[in-house]
């Protein structure tokens, strides 16, 4: 990749600013937890996998703070933890890498560290490098599942704007191009935000990889003119029956995709499993600014007095779902025996 | 209504420019045929009946031309019929409102009437008149389908802007309020043209009648989520089986009702139904510019290099369809026998 959606250096996280995207290539620098957390509100860095190794930094981004300012660095740490873990609600990961972080800090803090940073740094580095590895992984197994000529219809972005690699179903397109099969991409818009038109049509115009953008209302209809050979798309949690939470537009993805007969893969690292949760029932979904359906980059599309209902997720029923793409390998139903064959402590703990 | 989707005066065919809702209440003078074939196209004037009525108005103008500049009048009526034939394919009711003034034009020729004008002008305002009471008549059908307090789920704009009058799907929503019923409605916003975001949100505002907009991504969750009583939305072409060419989105939203049990209504003059289709195959669905799906008025959303797949419409098969609802009553499958024992030479032929 020519770009890097999320960097460190002391005393900064440097973000690809994704809400400028694909106009302008500027970055977000983040001196602050208080600036990081906006950033991660405003979705200048969003995907589930990228939003977890910019927290993973954000802690370090603390540690590095309380030195300089020679605050009592655990209670500080601690503190932009919690910052940080309030966030954004849905996303797993995000929880998952602050929890990872805080164990790392209990060790070295147990260990009488002399250097915090520099150990919680290691730590966000490990988080970042696995993910880069596990995207390999997703993509591996992905790629299996296409034929040597595939048109995949996604949803949102799940490349390497979403990740700290080259992506989640976004990687299974870029592995089976790079194994000499022929991918093209049918891109849903995927608005309020449009990561679909924004962000996927970008990352696949950079790699030359063909991509039709629609708009979401025409996805059934272009399953029903155009041969689809997959749905492929990410997961912010996914609930131990498999019911996954994802970008809004998914589960109308699903139901089409059912009654089209077309495979419906959710691609997500195994740390995107929360198993504390039984059902989809118990994933809660942050609801955003009315604004943002109401209008585009501050140009309103409708009039005042309108209500607007802006839920950032829906659930997809394990049902509906053919297939659980993982760099444990590719689950399916009953998805809970599935996963639980596959269970062992998170890599990395 | 306190606006005029479409009004005549001598050579001017004025219309609200619905391109320029919600922001700004403008008209747009049409003072020859090729200007209003451009604003068709544009959708300065848009909705199936109402670019029936501004098209019988049309015919009027070039009368109207023809008489100013001494030309041989029914040839160039005639041409004007065919530039206008040719502004929009898909919706039936342009077809159908310029062969009914073709069928005046011949009789008021045979007659030898001495002012083509008058009476060509006198056509278009009874078709204008009937469409007004048709969609009381719409509405009135339509009402007596929904309980007491509902929420209807509607998509794209059915509503004055549409037509000659109050309306299709939003008609049965203006019929059922003024009856005293509870009425709320969830608007789909309508990508790419934002219809439901632009025009039905803000007649709603007008009416006073609680409107919640979603994304076109977000309608089987808020199934999932809220009690919707029924889907209810307009048609451009009613094959004889009952499949219906519609606003892109509306096959989504007729595969989500059916999978949530909600009652999918196609509510439509009887103009709107083609016996010379036997199905969706023989509807001819217009490709608009892939540029609308890549931008917002002038400003882009996706990258250049990104190819756009643009169906202004697409196909509802009969089997995913409750009813339709028409000015001779509501018809249910099997559609072909339901359309046939009400069929009759259309109104004012």
């Amino acid at each position: 990749m020519s770009f890097a959606t999320v960097e460190y250096e002391p005393c900064n996280v440097r973000l690809l600013d994704q809400t400028r995207l694909p106009g302008e290539l500027v970055h977000s620098d983040n001196r602050t937890v208080e600036e990081l957390v906006e950033s991660i509100r405003l979705l200048r860095v969003r995907g589930a996998p990228a939003i977890g190794v910019a927290a993973a930094y954000g802690v370090t981004l603390a540690a590095s703070l309380a030195a300089r300012d020679g605050e009592g660095a655990a209670g500080s740490i601690e503190r932009a933890i919690g910052q940080l873990r309030a966030a954004r609600p849905t996303a797993v990961n995000l929880d998952w890498a602050l929890s990872r972080m805080e164990r790392a800090l209990h060790r070295l803090t147990r260990e009488g560290a002399a250097d915090l940073h520099a150990g919680l740094l290691a730590e966000a580095e490990a988080i970042h490098r696995e993910d880069e590895k596990l995207c390999k992984d997703l993509g591996r197994h992905g790629a299996e599942l296409l034929p040597d000529e595939a048109t995949v219809m996604t949803h949102c972005n799940t490349g390497a704007l979403a990740t700290g690699g080259m992506g989640t179903a976004l990687a299974v397109v870029y592995t089976a191009v790079a194994a000499g099969k022929r991918v093209d991409v049918v891109a849903t818009e995927t608005r309020p935000l449009l990561q679909g038109a924004r962000l996927t049509a970008w990352e696949l115009v950079q790699h030359e990889i063909p991509v039709t953008l629609i708009c979401d209302g025409a996805a059934g209809w272009t399953m029903r003119q155009r041969r689809i050979d997959a749905v492929m798309l990410g997961a912010d949690r996914i609930a131990a029956n498999g019911d996954t939470a994802n970008k809004i537009g998914t589960y109308n993805l699903a139901v089409l995709a059912a009654r089209h007969g077309v495979p419906f893969y959710v691609v997500a690292p195994y740390s995107t499993l929360d198993l504390s949760a039984a059902s989809g029932e118990d994933i809660p979904i942050e609801l955003r600014n009315p604004e943002e359906v109401k209008g585009w980059r501050g140009q309103p599309t409708a009039p005042e007095g309108a209500e607007a209902f802006n839920p950032a997720f829906d659930v997809t029923p394990a049902e509906l779902i053919t297939g659980i793409v993982t760099e444990r390998g590719v689950f399916s139903a009953p998805f809970r025996e599935s996963f639980l064959r596959h269970y062992d402590a998170p890599a990395g703990e």
